[in-house]
């Protein structure tokens, strides 16, 4: 087709090439009109009809130091003028830094990284190590999860999202993790919660075989599947599960990681030092795609003078690691993992919880840092959720209506189930989180409709 | 550790930190001593120690256009400071120009991408869309293959690195593919082989049942595997036998897509139209990782009301895709696809040819545009290969002898299994063309030393 002459008040070209080329993520392509956007700065994104956007959402949980910052485009430039690409195997100069930075700013000693180009593959390698570290091949995964859409990360999967690429990789066992709001071991709470959940978790390794147990794969605060933020002890209670069956522990920190939680890696916030740590997103902001897996030294000897089978073209990309070293540079100077925690603590926090007194369809809030859901409800003392499990379509219009009063006052929000998930960068100006904050609290009187009594 | 002060004859920060920190594709981190690449241009790339290689493997068959072209440094600059990351369901301009080029130059009428991050991703995708569209789920591959190191794709995988990874995903089916070389079916000639083959696939469906498979899928020109190139009338007869059953068929084109074969892609010199295009490297010559899945209109129908259940987040990444939409400009402005096709036709395939005339070392010759592959061989007469399948560590000494023989010229080679792989960027000059292939011709004498007789 044509695309080249767009007439005025015709879609514009790149709408245009869009509906007719593009397949996007988890989408429909006749019926899905996505916003065409053409610039972003800071907390902000613009679209082609010239409306600026608030984004609440940071792009999936991406942008961790908002779009488009300056330190961190010079940065790409720089390395794009000195050398963009070069094989996995040999080393330069931004791969090299990029991993002793994040090496740094690890836990513990989980000291080396091996660089994927996302999410998915961190999770996948992960996973491949632990099996060949302890030479055991089963993995235990929370059913309340996303470690993304390749084969063997989806079926780590929890959520609904898994089903339609079942039958997945072999090897994957589930459990329940805690969620106090609709506790699965009807606990009354958070200390109840937690040692409901480890008896549990206990039980599911006891019943799998622990010494089957490769792994323990979890998000440390769990991200798409609600912002669970785990009861204090929980994950060291894991870790020590782990530790008296030689099983790993490994942290799906993509989504959580690199300050969105008030800490360098969410898991940081309890002490608790994992395996393996995957990450993504935040380590560049994702201004170039990249993702990894750290590991301990212990689990890192395995592969000393035994080759990793496992590797990938773009794996150190320079391009991506320099973009990390720049990532990591603006954290550090900004402080951004500090303000994270401290606006999470006295501004969205407190927000939030106020929001929930004035509106019935908030039944739970909960969240650290710059991560944090509403989880919206029919009924609060039933729990009813505002829109069932897994819904779509009609079944989901009171959320996409809710949805819908965000945007209409210039708020773009991550609305997932029946939650919105609250996740600005974290160089958000303060006057502008609290514009955002109020504009949901209107918003939620379209969700308060839907309320009983 | 600290990495802060390299000391004067002291390893480089680079190189501290890289063994300290990173573990890389396929490697051992004790063992492995990487070259620290500082800077690249054309055809060359240079490490720390000041010496300046002449790169005859485009970094693992990826940087088609060479090394640090000025338009598309230019290009990821320009797109850095415009919009670096927006989320996988907007839309913009670089990701609607980049599929609407791809399209374009894809053969038939493959009008649809869904972008990945790289070439495993593509494969996995290209797998689901299959099962999905046709609700069958058994996909058959080759034995002599490479798809990538995530779950699904190293099941696809038939060569060794897949080893490690078993038990893989289910619903993978494995045939042979044509070799006349060693040909499995016993062939005198190309025809027959060709005949052979194909009724040995047509064997391997009936007794999976062709009824319940998704897809074949298969390399157009088989890559790490060998550099085989199938014999005229395979992929149409492949075609064939997919059309038959209601079969998709994916041809992955990561590695030999974009020029490389002297064709926008492989499959074009043999003007069959498959299914599903697998795509990675080339498409931007991995400036920033990229990779994705192109369909036909009849498959990408399927996902017309019906949410495609796969995503990531960085799908469609501006900056990725804006080097895409300038490295197909710079096939084009510089007639790159035609230039690999005369360069292997008039330079390259002659070379190796009258090498093989000279070289007792040299058994097969085969290949096309840019990219092409030499078997080394211990006695023509028994084909015995110069090394064992999958050899390595002191197995493997005659071809890493035969390989520093390159190095210590200044070439770097790619070497697989007993093979030189010879696939310089489409932008080499011909007089370093010609110079490179001097240097693999005297570097051979190292290799005719094993020959019997």
């Amino acid at each position: 087709m044509d695309d080249a002459h767009p007439d005025a008040g015709a879609p514009s070209a790149a709408r245009r090439s869009d509906r007719a080329h593009v397949l996007h993520s988890w989408s429909a392509h006749a019926t899905f009109e996505p916003l065409v956007v053409t610039g972003a700065e800071g907390a902000y994104f613009v679209d082609e009809s010239g409306r600026r956007w608030l984004d609440f959402s940071s792009q999936l949980v991406n942008a961790n130091v908002g779009h488009q910052h300056p330190k961190l485009i010079a940065a790409i430039q720089a390395q794009a003028a000195k050398l963009c690409t070069i094989a996995p195997y040999h080393a330069n100069e931004a791969t090299s830094e990029a991993a002793r930075l994040i090496a740094e700013v690890a836990p513990g000693d989980l000291n080396r990284v091996f660089f994927t180009n996302g999410g998915a593959e961190a999770i996948e390698n992960a996973i491949r190590i632990a099996r060949l570290h302890t030479g055991r091949h089963k993995v235990l995964t929370a059913y309340r999860s996303y470690h993304g859409a390749t084969a063997l990360a989806i079926t780590a999967t929890g959520d609904a999202r898994r089903w339609a690429s079942e039958p997945g990789a072999p090897g994957i066992a589930r459990f329940w993790g805690p969620y106090l709001y609709r506790s699965p071991f009807h606990a009354g709470d958070e200390a109840e919660e937690c040692r409901r959940a480890l008896a549990h978790l206990a039980d599911t390794l006891a019943a799998e075989g622990p010494h089957t147990i490769a792994a323990i794969v979890l998000e440390s605060v769990v991200g798409s599947s609600g912002v669970l933020v785990p009861p204090d002890g929980y994950l060291r209670g894991v870790r020590e599960l782990c530790d008296a069956h030689g099983i790993l522990m490994i942290a799906d920190e993509v989504m959580v990681g690199f300050g969105r939680c008030g800490a360098w890696f969410a898991i940081d916030r309890w002490q608790v030092v994992p395996d393996l740590i995957a990450f993504a997103k935040g380590v560049n902001s994702g201004y170039v795609p990249l993702g990894g897996v750290i590991m301990r030294d212990a689990v890192a000897a395995t592969f000393a003078t035994r080759p990793y089978p496992g590797g990938l073209t773009y794996s150190g990309h320079p391009l991506a690691c320099a973009a990390a070293v720049a990532c990591i540079g603006i954290y550090r100077e900004e402080n951004l993992i500090e303000r994270a925690r401290r606006l999470g603590e006295t501004v969205v926090g407190p927000a939030l919880r106020a929001m929930q007194a004035r509106h019935p369809s908030v039944g739970d809030v909960r969240g650290l840092g710059m991560f944090w859901a509403l989880e919206l409800v029919r009924d609060r003392a039933t729990r009813e959720p505002l829109v069932p499990f897994d819904a779509s379509g009609a079944a989901w219009a009171p959320m996409a209506a809710f949805a819908d009063a965000c945007k209409r006052r210039g708020l773009w929000p991550l609305a997932i189930g029946n939650r919105l998930h609250l996740a600005p960068p974290l160089t958000i100006d303060e006057d502008a989180l609290r514009e955002g904050l109020a504009i949901v609290d209107e918003a939620l009187a379209t969700a308060d409709r839907h309320c009983r009594g």
